[in-house]
């Protein structure tokens, strides 16, 4: 099937791009120094992907991730960068057949993981303004695991504030200064993972020694204005026009269909003025006519591909194959 | 089940409110002045019930929202209040066993709908930034239609452009403007329906013989800033609190949970810092510990209830049922 006889909305990965960015990810992360994060794709089908060339953990943010990743037997090494109290959820991990390790940062995500039967931790640091502990309360944390009989791996900080930045100076001092509270936690902790960091900074994070880079496969208009990424644009949602003004033209994919909280996304042909629950409005550098085509690029993959059941894999304009984004949801 | 101990995040509508904001639009605009919009909930349980107490027609913004409608058995009159020139979608629409009338708006969606075999259409005009042809145009649209075999029902036409306006007078003077177009448009193509208008304007268009309000059942922060509507909040994002610093917590619904596009969520327990994927921070106005709940209220209805599965239904803090929103996707 050619690309434009695919009904829309509908959002389609360029092959070889996507093929051409984890082989560059891989070139620079080997093995497991990379641990990619699901959470941008929520597809096992793509992450069959990188674990095949090398990269055997993944990181997660959803019981869900896990537990799916677990079913598609990628499950050698599975992290829960994120906390949860959810003791059912957590019992569910524990009894999968997967290698689970959860992020905790206070007493009573301890405590759950203990009660659900969960193995190995590691101690999550505030480096910024998101989940974690203070730097001081990692050992005492960390001595609360062992003695509730869950291993401790290591640490974990997510710079998350840093990831976005477009100036490369900015964002490496940004980096710095969180990996310096990540180090500190670590040495009092102990453990032989250091984890941390993105697509945004996985070239200028040398502190941690695995990254939980997810974006780089198929990037969006955020990640595009760091010129320091050698990644490339492969995720695009395809619309077609249903309506032409004199001044401008709607097409069929609005923000239901893509992730807002990053702002529009961008159009080679043209100017995007706003997106409505089912329609954006553009100003077209050629005319357009009702029936033709649109691929936008969104701006924040991550909610975009969580907004959607499939993902269209396209080789030269043509559609050869489709998979299910089968993490979605909680 | 108590509300506190659904897995989060979780979406849940009260009851009470539900029922008394569909029983006053019922008192305000009764049986067939009211084409309900499917679009704000996607959930056909939730229609049912706006069908017993009498809105007999419904609208619909995708064909997805128009197939799920028949095969649930309210489709006595289903408005395809958008244009499509997706002749597969528009035959499966045609097929079905439902009254289904189409908005079109140029020839392209006019010789779609023909192929397809719909039987009948409203005109859409153009009264905003949306689609819809001119009013000039409205004419001999009509009467390619009709020579194209497709029953011309009369005219649509929706201001969402004065939709959201908090300043009721401003709001007022935009709503005419409108439809002063649209009445135009009508007195050109004739027919039974003029139709358009929503929650936002649902008192003071006057011009229209039925409005497609939506988001009076469940409403949001949005609408909520206007003072002359008589609706209760009654859609939650219930979420957990999962990690707390000494100024802020993190609580586990973030903005793959909500749609973004109207900003942040509101909470009535302190202020909403920012939400990220998987988080939302908040400032307590009282302290929080982890494992405490929070309940958020959407900026936007339409875009939250398209992210998630299910809908719990409350009534006094306990979960008596969970409807399936099974009109998402397209």
């Amino acid at each position: 099937m050619h690309i434009d006889e695919l009904p829309t909305p509908a959002l389609w990965a360029d092959l070889d791009v996507l093929e051409s960015n984890i082989a560059e990810m891989a070139r620079r992360l080997p093995g497991n120094r990379l641990r990619p994060h699901v959470k941008a794709h929520k597809t096992t089908a793509l992450a069959a992907l990188q674990y095949e060339i090398g990269h055997q953990g993944f990181t997660c943010a959803t019981p869900r991730e896990v537990l799916g990743m677990a079913e598609a037997g990628l499950g050698d090494d599975l992290l829960l960068a994120n906390e949860t109290v959810d003791v059912q959820r957590l019992s569910a991990m524990a009894a999968s057949n997967a290698r689970v390790t959860v992020a905790v940062d206070s007493q009573a995500t301890i405590d759950a993981a203990t009660k659900a039967g969960i193995k190995e931790c590691v101690i999550d640091i505030r480096v910024g303004f998101r989940c974690g502990c203070e730097v001081e309360e990692a050992e005492a944390l960390a001595e609360l695991a062992r003695n509730s009989k869950i291993s401790v791996r290591g640490v974990m900080g997510y710079e998350g504030h840093a990831m976005g930045v477009v100036d490369l100076e900015r964002r490496r001092e940004l980096v710095e200064t969180a990996m310096a509270r990540l180090c500190e936690a670590h040495d009092a902790v102990g453990g032989e993972l250091i984890t941390g960091g993105g697509t945004g900074t996985h070239a200028i994070n040398t502190w941690v020694n695995e990254i939980q880079a997810g974006s780089y496969v198929l990037m969006d208009t955020a990640y595009n204005e760091q010129t320091d990424q050698p990644f490339r644009q492969g995720l695009f949602l395809q619309s077609t026009v249903v309506s032409v003004a004199e001044k401008f033209a709607v097409c069929d994919a609005g923000l239901k269909s893509q992730g807002m909280d990053h702002g529009n996304p961008s159009w080679v042909g043209g100017e995007v003025l706003f997106c409505s629950d089912e329609h954006t409005n553009v100003i077209p550098e050629k005319p357009l006519e009702v029936g033709d085509r649109v691929s936008f690029v969104p701006a924040h993959i991550d909610p975009t591909m969580a907004k959607h059941q499939s993902l269209h894999i396209v080789r030269n304009e043509q559609v050869i194959d489709r998979w299910d984004i089968d993490l979605r949801h909680w």
